[in-house]
């Protein structure tokens, strides 16, 4: 998987294949949330059943200090030029993981369900956990940089877990760094997506000046998250990736009820509220993009899954 | 772990032990939330890493038939009994699932982070899943007068997944078996708490007559989730479990914080926002126990943990 995400060839074919399937009007960059630490140097792998194991957990300065600078991120470069090429019109989102969800890989050494050793630094060691997230949002800047002037015409930031913080630990201690890593890449004028999952009563404080786009997972009903996020915002979502197993009349209903909410949001893009589900009918995201297109062509907005 | 749930003296030594060494003011009944299905006849063990694992999940109005009554639990009734008697004037809380998150365990086979397989049933098959969910109320219903018949002075129904429904489907599809469940043992006249994980945006729903309390998990600021709850129920929560792994100091904090928002609502029980985690220091549960303890002399409302 991640030797994967750094072979030009194999990223272009895989970010190409949904693209060419189902039609969607845009590409997101195959790659996964470790790989800016991977090319840092930081020991980590991506173990099957159990997702990123990362060999030394961070406890102290030296561990920050050990994450270097970008490297062998060649091939991810190619691959986007490639796409870019490939795509023509077809937008290419680049992709990188918030800095708190690489801190907690980074601290638990893998994926945890409660983030215990994580906080425990974020409320105990603060100067530490400033350290970590900043030279995290350093190096994200610098993946989503080179994945904008390599040809990505908007990016993605993903926080997997930031749904795991209260509002006010979110707002105090985690969205400053997210911020200065939106914030590096303002001189590149691309939108920026900003996305968590379990994120609802974070969402107001998600929509931060320095991203053009909020992701709202399917939990919350959109119309809700839409007065969260404000009439600054566009934003992303939301449909149930569990809905894709329903019946064709219910998946409809759930896509019609998303676009009855965008009508009040400052643009949308229609997707999925988190990543497709293994052992989804791939048939079945077809014909909701044909759905969804033959909607929109009485309609605005952009229409992506 | 299964068998120590139909075992008299387990359950009433490990119902006792938080008591005895911490201090609390209520006990909740040691049990887990398949114990009930297991009781009723489902092939159903607790694999270790894994969690509840069902023989043969529910697909059709057969697997429904096949939940039979309640047969075996005699030695819950003794522990219910015993518990009653040592703990004097220290209230048990008696403990049983939700139709919904008992149904995903059915339904999947096992636990499921997207509840794919549940979801489609819920939408696709809404007579059968009205016939599991109907089953499970009554089933549920009855451990539950067991347990309140054999001295347990309050209930807590806990619908671990119902955070991952919108509230759309949890009020159309799900609540009004809760509601019936919560409804069936109103005659026993003892308070009713109805909790859920990453309920967020379910607290308003959760909120139903037939309870008096309702849980809040950590992820939601008290004050909001009190506000979403409204004047008609007192609330339970809602300490990080993982603050306990951060100093003193923070963990004082985040009582704090807590205790100035419960001063709004109608009645607050103290407690964690979820389980307790596996590597806590116990000693330092002792120390917040008492320090709640401190704090109340000067207040009112009931302090649990």
């Amino acid at each position: 998987m991640l030797a994967a995400c750094f072979n030009a060839d194999m990223v272009t074919e895989i970010t190409l294949q949904p693209v060419r399937r189902h039609g969607v009007d845009a590409a997101i960059l195959f790659s996964d949330i470790v790989v800016p630490l991977k090319a840092a140097g930081v020991d980590v792998t991506i173990v099957s059943g159990v997702g990123p194991v990362v060999a030394a957990p961070i406890t102290s300065a030296a561990g920050v200090d050990a994450i270097g600078e970008l490297a062998g991120v060649d091939q991810i470069e190619t691959a986007v030029k490639q796409l870019a090429n490939e795509l023509g019109d077809v937008p290419l989102i680049g992709f990188c993981g918030a800095p708190f969800t690489l801190a907690s890989y980074l601290i638990e050494g893998g994926p945890s369900r409660d983030h215990a050793a994580t906080k425990a630094m974020m409320w105990s060691q603060p100067d530490l956990w400033d350290q970590l997230l900043s030279r995290l949002a350093e190096v994200c800047g610098q993946f989503l940089r080179l994945q904008i002037q390599a040809g990505a015409s908007a990016i993605q930031v993903f926080d997997s877990w930031a749904g795991a913080l209260t509002r006010h630990d979110y707002e105090q201690r985690v969205r400053p760094h997210t911020q200065r890593l939106l914030a590096s890449i303002a001189d590149l004028d691309v939108p920026r997506i900003h996305f968590g999952v379990g994120t609802g009563e974070l969402l107001h404080s998600m929509a931060v000046p320095e991203c053009e786009v909020v992701g709202i997972d399917h939990r919350v009903d959109l119309a809700d998250g839409i007065a969260r996020i404000g009439s600054d915002h566009a934003v992303q979502g939301n449909l149930d990736p569990a809905a894709l197993f329903a019946d064709w009349a219910v998946i409809e209903a759930a896509a019609e009820h998303i676009l009855a909410a965008a009508g009040s949001a400052q643009g949308h893009i229609f997707n999925l509220g988190h990543g497709v589900l293994p052992t989804t009918d791939p048939g079945v995201l077809t014909r909701l993009v044909e759905w969804l297109h033959a909607r929109s062509a009485t309609e605005s907005g952009m229409v992506s899954v």
